[in-house]
């Protein structure tokens, strides 16, 4: 049994010790929050959970072996780094951290103490993305020409992350995992419409020396929630709409006609070219199979894991390009507004 | 009655012939295309129309009183500077012309031989617009804060115009329309995967200095045909769903949400705040209504339109600006390509 | 050249007139309706067609060799006859006529005038039936065991039919066409809202000795359109859904699991076990095909015709036991209140 | 606190012990179930639970004040009285019991013994089946013309109950809710596919003074689930669907059109008149306020239920009714084709 501390029970904390509690390999032992509310909430729903108030207790707590890390965005890198010195195994809630220089260090410590660090890129195990991934290996796809997020709701609007830290890691990390290639160049603008500070749209694309494109048009101000997904290829096409339970992905068996010209004359005679398949996706809960892959990884089960350190570096580096040209873009045009007025 | 031309029997030519068969103010003349197949089902379709391959032929005709212009792109200008040269009043299809100089000078030579110079921006018509606007100008939106457009479907891969040229003049009509303002700032990126050098796959963003965002997502690569349009407002976010022919608009009663830090710990409770609404959208043909709006502006019963010369020349401004943004960037990501190799 | 006259100009007349136009084997001789504005409709749509007041010129005109009845049903069986006698071809809107004693005696009356009648059930020609019928053929749905029609709208009340006349048409055809076999029993119940005597909702239950049950579902009384019949069989499962333009057909690979009873302690994991397949389904107009088999028979390319009068008199049969039922009912309803009052 | 037992923990019995044990007036003491895989799983989840394997020894528990009963239908009468007698107060699952005769003597038995009987018509509660009995109480929907029911889905099927009895229930129990009237007049039909005694297919219909007719389908062969319940009154008609978590109910502005004849020359203009309406409707959890009127009832902070054992009863009366209209048609099918072989 593997004894492990959960550090913030806020809004996924409750889901994380439930999950850990019915896998076979954990133990959980403590959980800790600054916050009374959320220790209250901890206690009521377990009486046997020790609950700390502060982390450093917690992580200093000689009955843990590994901690999960749930807290906002800008205390991962401090806990997480903590967590390894005090030689305990870590899972840290998506992003890693908010810096590559960040995640190089972490990544560098759980190396040199020889301890495992995994990011909770929870979409890396859903269904739909190990199918996805399957029908790229296996080539069904064809050649990748785009993929295409919308990743849009009405938003928690948060106080210390903007919508691109936000959904962004789904999307860079589901894209990392199909791919196993990283975009040459990334682009991004968008809006603070809330928070003078925060953006709370944005739109990123990423362009592929593979000549794949990708773009996410990101959003808190939508009000209805979309999560689609679009991958196109040079045979297949596939959509992914996790909100339509009964038909999560749709694989379209039409790729892009060529039409010589004088077909151009014609009516275009209906909405698509082929039948659609759409294959059964289970339901299982993505984070169940997070928590097993932490548990195997810690007991020398699996040598390697796909949401590794490493991984969740990639997605921070990935955060950080689109960043940079986010800030260019809103500086250029608050310099646009500044030199008009 | 005003007699009237209609040069270019292609894809759209049968449509004009049938909207314009039944207004009252027009009666069709003539008809004309260079290829002969096209000149055959103009013959079936209407034994009564006389049928030209050549269009100077038609534009030179003492029969006809107005041309309707529904060829490629690249011939706009050209037929329409000779058509309002020879006296003819001139409907031309989106968009005007391929430049804004290209459109200054038609306006000007409009504007000097006192014709009309209307553009077919159809969408300006259609009832879901005209109820945004509506619900713009009462203020029922609220301050404006985005315009969101997908607009994605199977190509008709066309050789003379790329994707931005092709789906874009909707969705700045449409803008220009709702808003009764011009973007201070247009990017656009996108790629080619079909045709090396018209892309396929183009995303335009523009800012106004109303701070409102507008997104285009275009694309000729997908299976799914998809024509939605969000727009959100401080007050009230609409979807249109163009292809949901029962519920085409849907009115979002709740608007974004200022929830305090604490109230972070529940879990979200649904996926929408407020009430739906979907108001009546009828169906009407927006088409009936161009032609009806040419008429009316020819008889002198309207002083101005709001698809004349000048909103055509807007449009094509905007595409400009989108495709000088998206020549920088395809260049850049060319550039980068061949350093590399 | 197959010379035709069309008696009945109201909403379907146009839609006859336009396929028989469009057809190279029929010329469109004359129209008839008693209805002034009808007629005028009918001369604006087409100088050259002729048109009638009175039925009985057209049927006796010596320039006609077939004629399509578009009128109220009442009428079916008179002016049928009436064509038949004077040696004319007769393609009858559905239903045939309002009695199987009526309907026996348009066949013979066919047969002995080696004259083609036919019936327009239209939906037999439907791509998504075809489609239907080949699953079934094919074995691809196993044995049938049920077949479920939901199939309404906000009606157009009829002065002379009720709901039942109106809309089981077109199932009874499409179960004959499917099945090859006619229910051994036909259970109905329904009710009068809005006209006393005509029932605007109406449940059928038909009973098949092969065990399949079929059950009708029709009302004029939805706010909404449906048009969804679905089909059980023990290998598939198979949802027609007419107005879903982009996937009408769906075909569920799973049927019926047979759960052991400890499985029932386990949460139902989803709410469908296998892949969902939706072939491309054409969209061709399933009246053109009505009128080129009208042709193949009368010119003898075809022996044959799957909706020929004896396919009508077997749905008119229907019908007939359907009402039957339906007035027993209604009418035991009835007994008892007035029992009671 | 009231100190509760549950009896039966099978599929339902964990939905009840976790909603037991969130409601601050009840303390859940103890569960019982013969089967030990059962009695395992409920030790698991709460090492607090007190578990038994016969139900007679929980029922004679002095520590227990309440028994929710959530087992098989058969033993529902049995289990009841038992507890009754033993002086405790009684939720049970639906259907009450077996038959009126049964329902009859466990309403009397409680109200001699002055203990609360609840049945856990558990949609009662469903804010959507508030909104309706809202809208109708308002006038808003105007008369009632019809309830229609389609509730189908692969079926758990069960060996001790038909579709009928499994299914009908909530639409019999929503009906009484909202209406507070009675049908007249029951009829059913339906078949036996799988389970050559227990239909898994059955049609209800239901008569009613005020002229409503009331339709259910209701069936365990549908690969896909619908729960879609469609209201129709003289003013508005009122569309739940309970899988579009979104949007479940939708309001239709329109009603009925009388048309007069000459306007039925018009092709019919869209699928529906006026504008729809989707008020929000809460997703909170139905069983939690079933569990809290329990409560209420028995510390007498209310004096009656909507879901008393009368409500029970009279479920259970309208289920025997159709029971018996079904048996009688699936008699007269058996009994032709007996007649014929």
């Amino acid at each position: 049994m593997i004894r492990i501390g959960v550090i913030g029970y806020g809004y996924w904390g409750p889901n994380l010790v439930r999950n850990l509690a019915a896998n076979r390999q954990f133990e959980v032992v403590a959980v800790c929050d600054p916050r009374e509310d959320c220790r209250d909430k901890a206690r009521r729903s377990n009486a046997r959970l020790r609950v700390h108030a502060d982390a450093q207790e917690l992580i200093d707590s000689a009955d843990i072996d590994a901690v999960v890390i749930a807290t906002p965005i800008a205390t991962h890198f401090e806990l997480a780094s903590r967590a390894l010195r005090a030689g305990k195994h870590v899972l840290v809630e998506k992003p890693l951290c908010t810096s590559a220089e960040e995640g190089e260090e972490l990544v560098a410590l759980a190396a040199r103490s020889r301890l495992v660090l995994l990011v909770d890129h929870v979409y890396v195990f859903h269904n739909a993305v190990r199918k996805l991934r399957e029908f790229n290996d296996t080539g069904a796809i064809g050649k990748l020409s785009y993929y295409d997020s919308l990743r849009i709701n009405l938003g928690l609007f948060q106080p210390d992350v903007n919508v691109l830290w936000d959904l962004a890691p789904h999307d860079f990390s589901i894209m990392n995992y199909i791919l196993e290639e990283e975009p040459e160049y990334i682009e991004a603008t968008g809006y603070c419409h809330v928070n003078p500070v925060l953006p709370d749209i944005v739109y990123v694309t990423a362009h592929y020396t593979s000549h794949m494109i990708a773009h996410l048009n990101l959003s808190w101000m939508s009000p209805v929630k979309v999560r689609r997904v679009a991958v196109g290829g040079s045979k297949q096409m596939v959509v992914w709409d996790d909100l339509n339970l009964e038909e999560r992905l749709k694989i379209y068996d039409s790729g892009i006609e060529f039409r010589p010209e004088k077909d151009r004359l014609a009516i275009v005679p209906s909405y698509r070219i082929g039948d659609v398949h759409s294959p059964r996706v289970p339901n299982s809960e993505a984070l169940a199979d997070v928590i097993e892959e932490f548990a195997n990884v810690i007991c020398g089960k699996q040598q390697s894991s796909v949401i590794d350190g490493a991984a969740g570096l990639r997605v921070v580096r990935m955060l950080e390009a689109a960043q940079t040209a986010l800030d260019r873009n809103l500086g250029e045009i608050a310099k646009k507004r500044d030199v008009r007025s």
